[in-house]
């Protein structure tokens, strides 16, 4: 039997189906975020083979933008939820950072703003919807409004109870429209967290990231993950399922999540569109000129 | 005498001291497409080249980006000009996919919608400046409206005549505001031209980037050739200069612009922001957790 190459996914198939949530009740504790599914090699080997799936990846973000120029509505949305010092930002600049800049679309949810909170939950979340052909990836998201919103009693229960079924008539709408989301819950131990905010501390290039309200934020550890499984168990249609990925080791969650991407551009298959044109005759005109 | 490394600027200084159009009158004829200026090397040593700039383009552009969370009003602003296939998306994929995207904030200008041109031509480009930190491109920008607005007649003459200075007065203040424009002209031969719309005609994964329009555009070449000539000529003032880089050959232009990057970086200098809180009273609080 060939040696198993260190990258390639489990003999069992695809990432995205190792990795998503399966419906039902969600226990955070039963998700080990120090493991490595589907990868085998070390971690140096995760980051050789996080940058091997590069030139792939950008193929068919191409592929996909070129499709969006030539009428296609198809896009894809990465959704990125975790706590904090889970990576979000990590996962943009190594597993994003492979892609075309031109076609990403990406957009950070602060606090809403008054306006916005007027506008109603999802108003925000539309206007930063990727368009035709592009990679919309969310840092942060509609989720914040029955995570925070729901540990920090920013709104009454009945109203963040109300808004699970409203997200999911909103994903549902999505996917109708041609977007394909790619929910990813960045799951880290509270251990894991507090060597991270430590070594934020000891770091000077990093104290710009350091937030002294995180650590008043740990306390609410368990009220945030019982937020977080209310989201992944009430929010998983088959349209929009989620996804945890282990997240205490760095380079997997880059590899992983990237490598859900590559699988999601491999499922939409996109194409290089068709020429519009009469190529023959152009080439004589270009020719001619 | 040591010999000079492939990719090293000439001893006579900077590249941004090199390719910056000198006041007065500017024929675009007397600048040579096909230079390498500041660069000894072949095209491979010239990919090669590229890459080497990353990560000090990608560690100068977070410190200005952490600058930017922390107060600093500073950006940057790359303004990407020339003809059609002069490569300004080139130079977004292979120079700026250097970068963390999430610092930049891409543009690309189309023609203007019927409620932006009711709203002035400096209207939009206001919308999409880069906010504090980050560091902005455009693709096309308000140069289109003293470029086709004069070609094709699409204003009255005096209307464009007047734009000249309003883009002077407009820049002058950008630069007040504490963005750091980076103008750059793509400059790539009719000839060269010629060659890249045939090669995407002989691609199948190009078709869709060719436009038979473009071929009826280059019966203005001329025009576009005096327009351009008369806008790097009247908007070339101190605080926003212009760049011309030799173009036709890809390779050289992606790694000028991204050297002019690096050195308007290294002008700026961004700092790693202090703490704004009492690092050791934090250290005690996140051990004690």
């Amino acid at each position: 039997m060939a040696k198993k190459k260190a990258g390639e996914a489990e003999p069992s198939g695809r990432l995205l189906d190792a990795l998503r949530v399966p419906a039902g009740a969600v226990d955070l504790g039963k998700f080990d975020t120090r493991a490595a599914t589907g990868f085998s090699g070390t971690k140096e080997e995760g980051k050789v083979a996080l940058d091997a799936l590069g030139p792939e990846v950008s193929d068919f973000q191409e592929r996909l933008y070129a499709e969006g120029r030539k009428g296609s509505r198809r896009s894809v949305l990465l959704v990125l939820q975790g706590m904090d010092t889970s990576g979000k930002g990590g996962v943009i600049r190594h597993g994003a950072g492979l892609m075309d800049p031109q076609g990403l679309r990406i957009t950070s949810f602060k606090a809403p703003t008054p306006t916005e909170k007027r506008r109603g939950f999802l108003w925000r979340i539309r206007q930063a919807l990727p368009g035709p052909g592009l990679v919309g990836i969310f840092d942060r998201s509609h989720y914040e409004d029955v995570l925070i919103a729901r540990v920090r009693n920013l709104v009454a229960p009945p109203v963040w109870n109300r808004r699970y079924e409203q997200i999911n008539e909103f994903e549902a709408e999505l996917a109708e429209q041609g977007i394909t989301m790619l929910k990813c819950f960045l799951h880290i131990s509270s251990e894991e967290q507090k060597l991270r905010l430590a070594a934020r501390l000891d770091d000077p290039t990093k104290h710009w990231k350091y937030n002294p309200g995180d650590v008043d934020e740990r306390e609410l550890w368990p009220a945030y993950t019982e937020a977080y499984e209310a989201a992944l168990e009430n929010c998983n249609g088959p349209a929009a399922p989620w996804y945890v990925i282990p997240s205490d080791r760095k380079w997997y969650r880059n590899w992983a999540v990237t490598t859900l991407l590559l699988e999601t551009f491999r499922d939409l298959d996109p194409q290089w569109p068709k020429a519009d044109f009469d190529i023959e005759a152009e080439k004589t005109r270009v020719a001619a000129d």
